[in-house]
Formats: structure tokens, C-alpha cells, sequence
């Protein structure tokens, strides 16, 4: 595993404010890692709803199963995310797990098992032992405190370089409401959900199906266009969670997500959604380059969405850019494997804003010079104009290198 | 550009005998490569028949344009191929240099323009001067011998580590026909068509028609069923010429596919795409194992092969063999986003004849040393067994290694 932080990293951590109605704690179960926390408990005040959306895996992980049981209730009183092992193709024992964790989860919360939630990541396949969670549960229940945001981003980070969170501070009605998120990644990550895990919390005052549509069609343009490999996890989550504790000061109670008076919020919860996203794909295991794909004049954005996301995993295109090269034609190749309308002269692609190709050809004014110079840059905008219709849309993917390989190579052994 | 030979190509280079009315010479043209051949010319005799197959890429080269607009006609007398510049994504430029090459291979070779077929391979986007054919292909056509194989295969590798032919000889009718064939990968290779670029050429008299409906059956399972990297080239393209010579010999001329008389000549013809496919994936760029996918117990054969094409394509499956991890936790991972029918809990996986996984978990009698022993070899077999029906398929891939990014990272440059 790398050790170094990923050079994209965000130079800043944004102060995380205590979301009413949630306390927060992380302990060392010794699951897999020596010498660090891989279990994080989120205790949620009564009356917290809940809504998830989770990897489309035909195989999903056995916490995965868990959550969309329980999703049906909507009600949320505890969060538990254990990293190291991700209790996914483990079969029936698999299931005991869950069941034993939530169990604990439960009592130690004091509430239903069917208000527990549960996310695991790490190693698949392996046995998760459930038992280890025995008294530690409790104990985090004991200590868990608001605002312990940075350690509980911490705990569930596998092979990520960085701790992930992003917030939020808006109002709704005439109340100041709190959004605080985190993720992690770092690979197996490709959309339909994008990353492994992520957990979004507010206190904003949101009915269980409100906030479900809000979090599916949030993650459309967020999480559901970052890729790094194009390995979908057996084990994508993402859980929103709403304590609704700012009703008390005023915020007004919203049933449904259509709600006009919703409008600045889903703004930002949108922005935490999308912030958390593109940290995921900052931190792309072995990424030294953050590549954004935009895709315009394409049919549809449906359209432009498919060849934004063949370019961005293509091992061609990624290579390329790790070599700081800006090798068009291998754009190119990735516009026409997509198997969308495509018109090879009409094409025009830039990099960094530099017009690289245009009707189907090198620009006349290409200057290799100025080009390979803007390649250096640690962030590279591919920017494909088709020409065709008005679909537009935008991809987040980072470039492949050999520490990709590196990691990948020897992440079990 | 790596030098080393692939440490999987194959020890034995076969006897590859001549192919009657077929001539084949090379040279250097100094397109891209220094001291190097990089261009092909193959003279056919009068009454050759040609069949062809090509990249599903929207944005295909020039000369697979000017192929396909040509194979209506279904004769050939010349083919040209040259390496070091694809002539693609070259608009209007690269339909000039395909006119103007063709324009003087038929001069060179006495015959129709519509009688000429073109391959180019190398990289994408840079204008191909064809100006540099002149007089090199009229030398190629009075220099041109039968049997000159090796030659020809070394003319159009790019980042080729050998050379690749294959051969058989069998019964049509009472007469004994030859058929040799070469091929090039090493990168941008998935299916659809698979390698960039193959040629088979054969004495046997079969009709246009005919030769089109063997090749199109043949490469389903040979060169459709070989991926390297998922990324689908512009430039696919393989030919198959017919040059009838046999007929001499007493060969029957056959003008339809389901001749039963050409029951061995289609076992051997596919054997020889097999044997340029299985060659192309050895070959893949960086490769270290040849990677064997076989699915099983699938509803289909079609869902087979997304779901061994998934697992094929997969990043972490390909940089988990190259560690020599038998990672099954990523093959089940690469089941899961093929979106195919999958039923975690009767899965089975092995490496190489050893089950890893059952029925949704661990194989009680998992042995990881005997496991990792097993990953040393330099070809590894996955084989999934899903348990739902009968459908079956098998797909070739290799590991990814460093040494691809590296490759790729500074291939134009």
C-alpha cells in the first residue's frame, strides 16, 4: 500500500461544524490493520431519517443487502463502518455477520436492529468476525461526541492517502441548517454508485423518501460520473442521514422533495455531494493527475455522458496523460469504441483549453510546445466537441500509473 | 518502446510454406521508425478473392474505409501495409493519402485501384505522406517472393515484441491447400474487431461471398474473444485473400460457406485465427501471463462472454494476476458489474484447476500456498462456474503490468 499522500490532495480542510443530533466515534477493533482505527460508530438522535443508494453489483456485499432492507423503514438511529474487510462474497456467514453486528450495534445504541446501518470495505471474501465488535460497540456509544469528523473519515479509509469530508452551511426556511459528508475510495471505483463509501449528515428536518429522491438524482452528476478503473465494488454505499434537529430552531419540516423552500438546500447538499466526489477521485489509487472529461454537442447528455466515460476509462487515454502526453488520438479511439453517433470530421478535442484537433484532423495551429507544457499541469480538462446536438456532460477520472499497478499488485498479500 | 521479447511468445516459429499466387516484399520507407521495414506489399495473382472484417469504431482510419467501399467488388491483386502512422483522424488528408497510395500500388502492381487494399497502423492523428510510397512500391512489386513470412510479419509490428504467423495445410477435396496468415497487436486491442491488424492469405478456390461468411464466423471466437486493454482501435482490420492457385491442383471451387466440403478447410482456417489471436494476447503490451477466462453455467453464451469480457477488461483482476494474487474476490467483483444474470451464492471460482471459491464463499479446502504456487506460472486460467444453465464461453487477456503505463506513457513521444 502507498503510503505517500496523493499529490492532488486538497491543501485545505474545511472547518466541520457538529450536525445537531449526531455524535461520533472511532476505535481499533483489530480487523485487519495493526496500529490503527477501522471502526467508526455514528449515533443519530431519535427521529433521524435515513436514505441510501448503492452499488449496482450483481453480487453486492452482505451489508449491502442489510441497508436496502432496511432502507424500507426509513428511520435511522446508528451507523456502523468497519474498513479492512468488506464482508462481501462471504456467503451465509456473511449474513451472520450483519446480523450479529447489528445486534450489538443495537443494544449498544439502544434502539431496533432495523434502525442499524451497516457499511464494510476492505478485503473481499474473507470472513468478517462480527465478534470483534463485541464491547467495542458499547464503549463507542459511550464515547462518541459531535463533530469527530476527521477521525471518523480516517477510520474508514482503506487504500486512501487522505481523509475525505466536505460541508455545508445553508438556510432553510429562516434556519441555518448544517450538511457534513465523507467518503472514501480509492479504487474499484466506477459509477452506478461511484465510490466505495460515503456518509452524508444534516439537520435539516427531511421525510425518508424526500430525502431519497433528493440523494438519487444528486449523485447522477457526482458520484455516478467520477470512475478511476471502471471496477464496480460489490460493496458501493452511500447513506444520507437527516436528524432533523433544526426544526427546533424553526427550520420548517419538508415532506416532500419538490419543495420550493428546499431549493438553496439541495444546492448544497448537491455541492458536499459533488466536493466528496471529485476528492475520491483525487485520491485514485497511484493518481498523480485529476483528468475532468467534458463532452458537448453530443445528441444527448445520455449520449455525451457514454463517451465521457469511455474516454475516462480507457487505460490509453490514462496512460497518456500520466505521460504527459497530450495523445489526441487515443481520444479519438475512445469516442469511437462508445459506440454513440460520432462524425470523425466534425470532432474537435482540446486540452487544457488548447484546440489540439478540429474537423476531424490535428489543429493547423497546433504547437506541440505550448501543449506538452500545459500537460505538466496536475490538472488536465479533455474537452471533446462533437458537434452534433446540444448533449453536454462531465466526467472526473484520474490517469493510470505504475503505482496503480503497484498497489493493486500486492494490496491482499 | 520496450525491445525485450514477451517472456509467453511462443517458443517455436512454424514452417510457413508458400502460398501459390501470393508474393509478398518489404521495405524501409522511413514513415516513423528508423532502421527498420515499415512497409508491406503482397502481389496476388489474378482471380484472388478477398474477405474482410474491421474495427466498430465510429471514427474508423482511412484505409478502413477505403477497405470496406473496395470489398464489394471481392477481387484483390494488391495489398499494402505500412506501419508507423495509422492515417487516422487525418479528415480529408488521410483520404488523399489512401487515393495516392492506392493510385500507386496499382500502377505498381498492373491492376484497378479497386483491386487495392490498405492497412496502416502506428499512431493516430498525424497526416500519413504517401508521396513516400512512390517508387518504393514499384521496387516492392518486381522484388516480391513467395513464402516471404517473417519479413512481412516484422514490416507491420509497431510495439510488437515478435512476430506473429501461424499456418495449416489441408484437404479440399483431393488437393491439399495452404493457408498462412501474420498478424500485429500489441495495444488498443479489444473486440469488435479484436487485433489491429491480421492477413490470411490461402490457395484455396473459394468465392468473395464464401470467404466473407468464414471469416465473419471465424473471428467470433478467436479474435472477437481477445481483449488487452478493453480500448478498441480505429484501425482493426483483417483480410483474408483466396487466390484459387489450388484449382490447379484440382481443388473444387467452392461458392458457398456451407459447402460440406469445407468442413476440414474451416478447422484449420479458424485454427489459424486462433493460433494469430492466442499470439496478439501474448503479445499484449507489457504482458507477463496469458490470462485464459472461461465461464461457465451462464443462461447464454452471449452473457458468458460480457461476463468473461468483464473480468477480461477488469483493471484490478489483470493487476492482481500480474502480482500473482489469485484475488477471487476481484473476480467476483468483475461478475458483478457485468450486469449479467448472477447468483452470488452458486458461484464457483478456480485459478489454474484449483477452486478458490464456492457457493458464495471461501472454498473450505482453500490451500493458499498451493493457490500461490499455482499463480507463478506464466498462463493462468480463471474459470468461473456460475451455475444457472448451459452457456459457455472463453475469452483470452493478459496481466497489466508497469510496464504497460510505461509503454503507453511515452509511446508517442
Amino acid at each position: 500500500m502507498s503510503s505517500a499522500v496523493s499529490p492532488l490532495a486538497p491543501t485545505e480542510v474545511p472547518e466541520m461544524p457538529a450536525i445537531a443530533g449526531v455524535r461520533l466515534a472511532t476505535a481499533a477493533a483489530g480487523i485487519r490493520y495493526k496500529n490503527r482505527t477501522d471502526v467508526l460508530l455514528a449515533m443519530l438522535d431519535p427521529g433521524t431519517t435515513v436514505a441510501g443508494v448503492f452499488t449496482q453489483s450483481k453480487c453486492p456485499s452482505a451489508p449491502v443487502e442489510w441497508c436496502r432492507a432496511k432502507l424500507k423503514g426509513g428511520k435511522a438511529r446508528v451507523l456502523v463502518v468497519n474498513s479492512g474487510n468488506a464482508n462481501a462474497f462471504t456467503g451465509k456467514t456473511g449474513k451472520q455477520s450483519t446480523a450479529l453486528t447489528a445486534q450489538i450495534a443495537a443494544k449498544a445504541a439502544g434502539c431496533k436492529q432495523e434502525e442499524v446501518f451497516l457499511a464494510s470495505t476492505g478485503v473481499i471474501g474473507e470472513p468478517l468476525d462480527a465478534t470483534k465488535f463485541n464491547g467495542v460497540l458499547d464503549q463507542l456509544a459511550e464515547d462518541a461526541e459531535p463533530a469527530n469528523w476527521m477521525a471518523s473519515a480516517q477510520a474508514i479509509m482503506t487504500t486512501d492517502t487522505f481523509a475525505k469530508v466536505a460541508t455545508a452551511t445553508v438556510k432553510l426556511g429562516k434556519a441555518r441548517v448544517n450538511i457534513c459528508g465523507m467518503a472514501k475510495g480509492a479504487g474499484m471505483i466506477a459509477p452506478d454508485m461511484a465510490t466505495m463509501l460515503s456518509f452524508v449528515f444534516t439537520d435539516a428536518p427531511i421525510s425518508a423518501p424526500a430525502l431519497q429522491a433528493l440523494l438519487k438524482a444528486g449523485v447522477e452528476d457526482t458520484f455516478n460520473a467520477v470512475t478511476i478503473d471502471g471496477d464496480t465494488s460489490t460493496s458501493d454505499t452511500l447513506l444520507a442521514f437527516a436528524t432533523g434537529a433544526a426544526a427546533d430552531n424553526g427550520a420548517p419540516k419538508i415532506s416532500r422533495a419538490s419543495d420550493p423552500r428546499l431549493k438553496a438546500f439541495v444546492k448544497a447538499f448537491n455541492e458536499v455531494l459533488a466536493d466528496l466526489a471529485e476528492q475520491v477521485a483525487r485520491d485514485g489509487e497511484g493518481a498523480r493527475k485529476l483528468i475532468e472529461i467534458v463532452v458537448e454537442g453530443a445528441k444527448t447528455k445520455q449520449s455525451a455522458r457514454r463517451i465521457a466515460m469511455s474516454i475516462a476509462n480507457s487505460p490509453l487515454v490514462k496512460t497518456a496523460v500520466a505521460g504527459e502526453d497530450a495523445n489526441w488520438g487515443r481520444v479519438v479511439m475512445a469516442v469511437g469504441k462508445a459506440g454513440e453517433p460520432a462524425d470523425r470530421d466534425k470532432l474537435s478535442i482540446s486540452f487544457n483549453g488548447i484546440r489540439v484537433a478540429t474537423r476531424g484532423a490535428r489543429d493547423p495551429s497546433y504547437d506541440e510546445k505550448e501543449v506538452s507544457a500545459a500537460m505538466k499541469q496536475p490538472e488536465i480538462q479533455i474537452k471533446v466537441a462533437l458537434g452534433l446536438g446540444k448533449g453536454k456532460d462531465r466526467v472526473l477520472t484520474c490517469d493510470l500509473t505504475k503505482e496503480y499497478v503497484a498497489i493493486n499488485g500486492d494490496y491482499r498479500s
